[in-house]
């Protein structure tokens, strides 16, 4: 899954937690940092993500057909698992209590997943490549632009292995070809998936009450996440 | 996982892949060096074994409730993922196809995780804990006979880290505090375990048709796994 999407140097902030909404700005970076999460809730939400992702993918291993499928995929979900692990040290290395943080966004991730489980082994790989590979971005962009105090080099928590993705998206070009059908299935499948995910995403913004679903400068990211899964429907053939 | 249970050195043996069975014998050692199968085919059950050890465990963190035990058991998963994958990189290594030395035991694995799926979360974390201690136990022991030509330290492969058995000990220990009527339950559905579980281990000893099942030489072997068993069912206080 690949972050080139965000296409500058990374930067880092000593932005305050909660800003006044209406301060100057110095581009995206500055606005990623204004609509950023507080820390520990954004941790949080972002360990139960992960957690999720495991789930999900590690649940496929048994599903998928093929010995170098499961053999990805279970890669894939023992990074997932360590992504998990190391947001779960970072919050015991900040003194928080990682199940008190991780609590308040199970009930929502376990609706999710629940809505985006699929019928079929293709549904369910497409739900792990559209689902995992927004929320990866998504995070990894806030986590650029979230006040990191304390933590060392959080971007470096979300970083996350292509051949990831490429494992998901071989697996189902493989099944895709010459099959129009499932094409069709899978394409209305697609945008299904890509609005149970932004509702999380959008939840994700909303957890200071410091920025709105529709405020405007979530817009440059949301533009940027949605244009990445776009990408990745494309590779696939797959209308978004 | 404890594998105390065989209380002696290692010893590496230059054992042919196929010996006459009425050589002359050097204990226990030499006996297991005698009953233990081809490395490949070894290779690639122990494989399958640990792939299985991944898709229960993984599948547990998802159906157990509370975040401690979730973190340990998705730990557990990953570790057992990891040993699957360093046994699929010796194959690799050795010039063998990972999947045709895995293809042959598929089927009778499935069968295996299918008897012992369980109905509930404390039957599965059972199954967990006695099918993947069993098996860990047979085949860590099993490694320190086998010829191992071309692999450097093959026990080193079997290596299980104790907190996962005892992550699950614990977890089945506070359900079945003061509860005779889960007791009883569990008690039956570990000897319906152990039972399966043994026809698994039978089977990794008949691989290259050089021990069969009532061969006196693996009475020592199945007498230590079971009773590394039995310790595991005396410490939750069921009966064997």
């Amino acid at each position: 899954m690949p972050f080139s999407w965000f296409r500058r140097p990374r930067l880092s902030f000593d932005a305050p937690r909660l800003r006044p909404r209406r301060e100057k700005k110095y581009g995206v970076a500055a606005d990623l940092a204004e609509i950023a999460p507080e820390l520990r809730q954004f941790l949080g939400q972002a360990a139960c993500v992960q957690l999720g992702s495991f789930e999900r993918l590690s649940a496929l291993v048994a599903d998928v057909p093929g010995f170098a499928p499961k053999e990805a995929i279970g890669r894939a979900a023992a990074r997932a698992f360590a992504r998990h692990q190391a947001l779960v040290d970072e919050l015991k290395h900040l003194g928080a209590d990682p199940e008190r943080e991780m609590t308040p966004f199970i009930a929502s991730l376990e609706r999710f997943g629940a809505a985006t489980a699929g019928h079929d082994w293709t549904e369910r790989t497409l739900g792990a490549h559209i689902c995992g590979g927004l929320l990866d971005d998504l995070f990894a962009a806030l986590a650029r632009g979230v006040a990191s105090d304390g933590v060392k080099d959080l971007p470096a928590l979300f970083a996350v292995d292509p051949a990831d993705g490429h494992a998901l998206e071989q697996l189902l070009k493989e099944s895709l070809a010459g099959n129009a059908q499932l094409a069709a299935r899978l394409a209305m499948w697609g945008r299904r998936l890509v609005g149970d995910t932004l509702l999380v995403a959008r939840s994700a913004l909303r957890l200071t009450g410091d920025a709105e679903a529709d405020d405007p400068h979530t817009e440059p990211l949301f533009a940027e996440v949605i244009a990445a899964h776009t990408r990745r429907m494309d590779a696939l053939g797959l209308t978004a």
